[in-house]
């Protein structure tokens, strides 16, 4: 099973669709290439699986003429599962609560993390599971369980996680991944690599090469500031690493040569007016997944498990890489998903860089924050202060509540002013004053670290080096 | 006229109708993205004159539903100019002469080099034109005279060409870009790039990295061996140099933002299967038209002329170059263009580096030229002794004969062989020997030459350095 497409198994119908047409194709070329007879059929018995994937999920046979979009309503697996959209670009969803994470678990196929995996994390680092576990912020992995295995067993893994850097603004939803990376490095004693793709986001945005490049330096201010360990901790920027790496290149070439623009199209919604920068840039991200992209860290060596933790709506990239991982004879990446960090307004979208009230941001001063908060927080509370003490406010869809559970480390305060609130007991004003006081100092203290991070240590983070690694 | 996509302008009805959508498309990112009345209303004034313009050349108005390869037959423009088909990988003619040289300059757009051109280049230089120049083999340029104004007015420039290691195995017929820009290097005092594109070849064969670059380091002894001045000339591997450069990258991210998938299926042909690899390649063969490519020779200059010697079949890597050059801000590159070296079996195809008895390969002895020469040369002599003195030979499909085009320098000689052979008055078995008398030497001093390249030559050469490069 080592070579099957594992990211079309479970996906969404679209998906599965795509994913027979892409496997016919295989299947075609192998033909026209006169393959092996052996590797023939082993696509074709893939293909035939596929398509009873997809009945058994679909309802109906595949028909390479009738997309599952084009299946009547309420038949099983068709639009209604669709309500939520997430790709890298774009967050979708009606529901004030936010997007339904059970059901996106589904629809990309992952597992979820369940007491059980956080128990074995806890038993496996003999330290309390970090509240982004306790409290369901990373819900969903793939073959976690894998890394613990070779964790358990003395074997070597590595971090890898990112950042594109739009602008020099960055908000606290930026920060989640990298704080809860700086807990897994530190937990695990394991190095750490932190894509920069200023590449991307040149491709994708008004920007020159120099400002996207410049970006990066500024965001890696902020993320150095989370407190990573310098000598387990390597950060590039695409731009400049691509020009000083032995294996990076060849590592995007071959990942590059395993993926058609049927499947980036299938995966990310490219189209023929796209750029081919655009087109190709998949296997950039992809290509840090696999250990000998950074031969100053890891020499040769291609065995090296990659454990990447990132937001959901990055998935897609790494179900591409884990599809193409076995075809080029690497390890697949692991991952732990987050759920996204609601915008003030609600849990509606995203948050954007580019609306300042949208969110919390790295430079914002204690002023700003109270009356951000204040003014913006959508609250779950009441109309008036008497509906509220009878009926009491609703902490789902309260977003000063929501940024809690991301920042309040006590475990029973938070379930005491989930009580209170939703009784009615605590005022939306009350709740909001303790966001404020948890938000202000914890920005503040970003901002003196950030102060103490010097253009000379942004660029020993981003000197290709060894890093403390303990090869077996 | 400095940002018109210029190879749509004298094109193929095919390239000009796809010219036609892909700017219609620019038009509408243009009003997507809200960008300035003026960029947008000169974009859409480009557009009607390439709408202009096809009208003229296909006699119809352009309709986005009817492609030029639905017109009726016999119409102006029509397929009737579609017999010969050249591009990167395939060269097709029914002639026995091969293809139609003069055709291919109006399809393709380029410019024939005349006396004129040629009178100008031996006043420049005040050399002798090299033997391709007064034959024909070098037949067609884009923008040689801005080079030559360039020049003369003390301004600097350099050459870049280029080989795809394919195999280990390279024929007389590769050289001849290599032996023309050797002359240009030597009579105009140039620094010159060679790119080795192990990556494409890579992506398009049943190839390992390692077994592309081998054949990288093996091509370079071959170019190498032809007498190239090593303090002006720099041979890179795509799959080296791109981890070694401040600047490659770059240039190549650049190429590809302003490239659309759209426009290089126009271009190459390619399709939704292929890899993203293919899609996104075009722009690492384009990216060495631009100085800042190497900033160890050229620092960081982006305004230095590129002049580049190709055989006509990878016109279209550089006309969509020259298309994107001002768009980045970068001059765009001049080109000189080769006939096809012909098969031993005739001119109607390329040489297949595959097949043995295709060509004259440069590892053969003296005695293997002899045979596949005798055996295999396509002859354009008559079926009989008697008939040959009687009717005479000929020498536009003689392969023998045009092997001779190309190597003997004595031109009166070629001329006497030329009318003796026509005439009668010289047999096949007389010509076929002045071949074999010509290539034994040739070969034998290659491989002379070859074998005093040593690793450490090759790595030298291939090391990023500066060059001797008078900067102006």
């Amino acid at each position: 099973m080592a070579d099957e497409p594992d990211s079309q198994l479970l996906a969404s119908p679209l998906q599965l669709f795509n994913g027979i047409a892409a496997q016919g194709e295989r299947v075609r070329a192998l033909k026209d290439a006169k393959a092996p007879k052996d590797d023939i059929d082993s696509a074709v018995k893939l293909l035939l699986s596929l398509k009873m994937n997809y009945k058994a999920t679909v309802g109906e046979d595949y028909n390479p003429d009738c997309p599952p979009g084009t299946l009547a309503p309420g038949t099983k697996g068709g639009q209604e599962d669709c309500e939520d959209f997430v790709d890298p670009w774009t967050v979708r969803t009606s529901s004030a609560k936010g997007i339904d994470y059970d059901k996106l678990i589904v629809q990309f196929g992952s597992s979820k993390i369940d007491k059980e995996l956080i128990n074995r994390i806890e038993r496996a680092t003999k330290q309390r599971p970090h509240r982004f576990l306790r409290r369901g912020v990373f819900f969903s992995h793939r073959d976690m369980n894998q890394v613990l295995d070779a964790y358990e067993s003395g074997k070597p893994f590595y971090l890898y996680t990112g950042r594109g850097p739009s602008s020099e603004a960055m908000h606290v939803g930026h920060l989640i991944p990298f704080i809860f990376t700086k807990w897994l490095q530190d937990v695990f004693n394991v190095p750490l690599v932190v894509q920069m793709s200023d590449d991307e986001k040149y491709l994708w945005k008004d920007l020159t090469l120099e400002q996207a490049y410049g970006y990066t330096l500024e965001n890696a201010k902020d993320i150095i500031a989370c407190g990573f360990d310098i000598n387990k901790t390597f950060i590039f920027s695409d731009l400049e690493y691509m020009g000083m790496s032995p294996g990076f290149y060849k590592n995007v070439v071959k990942i590059q040569k395993h993926v058609t623009f049927n499947q980036v199209k299938g995966i990310f919604g490219f189209t023929d007016s796209d750029c081919i920068g655009k087109i190709s840039f998949p296997a950039v991200q992809a290509a840090p997944s696999f250990s000998n992209s950074f031969p100053q860290i890891f020499r040769d060596r291609t065995d090296i498990q990659c454990l990447i933790p990132c937001a959901i709506d990055q998935d897609p990239y790494f179900r591409m890489t884990r599809d193409v991982a076995p075809r080029i004879g690497y390890p697949k990446p692991a991952l732990l998903h987050s759920t996204f960090f609601p915008a003030l307004q609600g849990a509606q979208t995203k948050m954007s860089a580019s609306d300042p009230n949208s969110s919390i941001f790295l430079t914002d001063s204690a002023k700003q924050i109270k009356t951000k908060v204040n003014k913006h927080a959508f609250s779950g509370g009441r109309d008036t202060v008497e509906e509220h003490r009878q009926f009491g406010g609703n902490c789902d869809v309260d977003v000063s509540f929501m940024y809690l559970t991301f920042f309040l480390e006590d475990d029973d305060r938070l379930e005491q002013i989930r009580k209170d609130y939703t009784s009615g007991a605590m005022l939306t004003g009350e709740l909001k004053k303790t966001l404020i006081d948890v938000l202000q100092p914890l920005i503040a203290e970003h901002q003196a670290r950030r102060k103490e991070v010097t253009d000379e240590m942004v660029k020993e983070f981003m000197t290709p080096r060894p890093l403390s690694f303990h090869f077996q």
